[in-house]
């Protein structure tokens, strides 16, 4: 399995994404899942993915092997606008999966992959977008503006928490490893390192930071994390009934 | 869905459940999925379920008929022990379930149940097992001594904390609140009233309360809840490359 998210806010976008890949449980391994793409100078690209990592693979190649080969073809060099390097990339992962999917498909196994697309073409605002794997899109909601793949269910109240406080870049990077560290507490399939990029509007350029295992900020999270959950619980207002109930010594 | 949790402490065991049901987004409905059940003055059982209303509710019809009916037959006031009623459940669970499978299976849908089976026959101590739909149990682990049915990712996090934070029965009942509001908020098939359900060791009487939607408590949990996530993520020790990039002019 996998998690990554990716949260819009006023001043930038933020992704996360962690690292651990699994063919069973005897086939660890660690993979970067997130990519940052600067074909040209005027536009930036991270690509976060879930599902298949051969299909992964195959699509940043295809990428690669469309902004070198020379000629008329479509490419992260040649879109005009986010939702249109969202449709080719959704038209790469769809070929590719349906090539392999006869084979796939005999042996039970599932070729196709997700793709979170964010960054910035100059002259047009930042964008955060899904990919489906058949190769259509959707953006991320206004009231909502985050997006997650993979494993997204243990990770997605600090998603709304962070989107409720109405957090800043910052603030929105803490939220997301929290998110991401509630998902990998609970589910074996996700772990660090995680990677991280954030990228400030305007500025063309993201910033990658990657958190390893051992990390301070990881552990002082954790802790401060626990406590302040302690600490909001101990907090609720005494219901009488419950008190009452804890207090009454047993029959026997 | 259903969101079904239940918490075994030295003091007692601690259970609670959501009340929606749905047989489609457009067929929503309340229902109990707590049940308490003291067939004779010796033994107390709490029983929650998740999966198909049908067959729950044919399963307590049953157990009501083994209970009422004179003769010889196993039912809840003849076991001995929990985990032989947990297997008198599991089975009921299956017959019923194995009764409709065809008929169900024609028009793709699914009758089986999940129970949560907890509760205290005088002489042995109190218990807490997970009946699967084909009739075998298991009991809570030492380790997490806690168990949930249905749609249990969201909530799991906030369980965790309890058993780490080693909560008291008060406490536990706390964080139960807060791992079923936690879920309710992710998923629209999860939602109030909740019931809930304390155990005191060696009390035989369970102790019901029902939460609605409307209650002070719900909403006093729930904004301190934020309040508190906030501020945890607020007094994350600063980390230079964050704050250096947030502080950071765009290029445009």
């Amino acid at each position: 399995m996998t998690y990554c998210l990716a949260i819009r806010l006023d001043e930038g976008l933020v992704f996360m994404s962690d690292t651990r890949t699994n063919a069973g449980i005897d086939n660890i391994s660690t993979y970067r899942k997130l990519h940052v793409l600067q074909p040209t100078p005027d536009r930036v690209f991270v690509l976060q993915s879930a599902g298949s990592l051969a299909t992964t693979q195959e699509v940043l190649d295809r990428i690669q092997h469309d902004l070198d080969a020379p000629g008329e073809q479509e490419s992260l060099a040649t879109v005009t606008k986010m939702y249109e390097a969202a449709l080719y990339i959704g038209r790469l992962g769809y070929e590719v999966s349906q090539r392999h999917q006869q084979a796939l498909s005999a042996v039970g196994a599932d070729g196709t992959a997700t793709f979170i697309l964010g960054g910035q073409i100059a002259g047009s605002p930042a964008d955060l977008l899904l990919v489906y794997p058949e190769g259509n899109y959707i953006r991320a909601s206004d009231d909502r503006p985050f997006l997650q793949i993979g494993e997204l269910k243990y990770g997605k109240f600090m998603l709304e928490i962070a989107v409720e406080a109405d957090a800043g870049l910052v603030a929105a990077t803490k939220f997301a490893l929290g998110s991401m560290m509630s998902t990998a507490h609970a589910n074996l399939s996700v772990g660090p390192p995680y990677d991280l990029g954030i990228y400030r509007n305007n500025s063309l350029q993201v910033d990658e930071f990657r958190i390893t295992e051992d990390s301070i900020l990881l552990a002082r999270l954790k802790g401060m994390w626990q406590r302040h959950v302690r600490a909001a619980v101990g907090e609720l207002p005494s219901v009488a009934d419950f008190e009452e109930l804890a207090a009454r010594p047993p029959i026997d």
